[in-house]
């Protein structure tokens, strides 16, 4: 089967978050998204003093150049200033054409 | 610790395909899955109709050969008549042999 | 963009364990982790016993050393007396030292 190899980005943050980061995603380049609700833990060890706080978890499939300025946006306008974590992973994409 | 590389498939459709989605997943092959909601857009860049609609990530790990029976006959079946979504990832899993 | 390789782990399992397992994830190891909600059959191809039962996604971005650790405790702890599965990704992770 031809697929093309694409980026998978993943950004989890506070649910508060969701909105804006869409936005985000798209004037950088993405073509679409995923979003749902998750729970857990930041890296940090502690306990959020929120623990009902609802976490969203973003995943958007993109090409290589527009992961790299998401990335590279993520780091400037919010990893100083929110709890956010993310991850690129390599994917195989069917009708890969659409994400570029 | 032993592992064995297969496939991880993904797949975003309308939350109304779940259960044919499964049983497709089945009829190809697969012998398990994961499924979830999710909302999102998809990369047509335009607002669904029924912005509420719910939509349903099904995840699951197979051989590469599954995987690549599974994306052909998804192109077939699905792509041209719904708006559904496909990719894959290489994973490593332990007790791999289930899923051969 | 600068990033750092580690392993994104997934362990699917019966909701029951969520507590249990991020427990046995910090144990060994892991600075945090995200957990949802799922359903789904396993890989043994026969529906459960009990089709509502929910199962709980947990995933976690870990050093390979830390990923390693982990596999081989839940393959001792686990694996011979639940119906637990883990797969372990590559990913790429912006401000990966975090989780080292």
């Amino acid at each position: 089967m031809h697929t093309i190899p694409l980026k998978l980005l993943t950004i989890i943050g506070e649910s508060v978050l969701e909105d804006r980061l869409v936005r985000f995603l798209r004037d950088h380049g993405a073509r679409g998204y995923t979003a749902y609700d998750v729970r857990g833990e930041g890296s940090r060890g502690v306990r959020s003093a929120h623990p009902d706080e609802r976490n969203v978890k973003i995943t958007t499939v993109v090409s290589p150049q527009v992961a790299d300025a998401i990335l590279e946006a993520l780091a400037r306008e919010y990893f100083p200033f929110y709890a956010v974590i993310a991850y690129v992973e390599e994917v195989h994409v069917v009708r890969g054409e659409k994400y570029i």
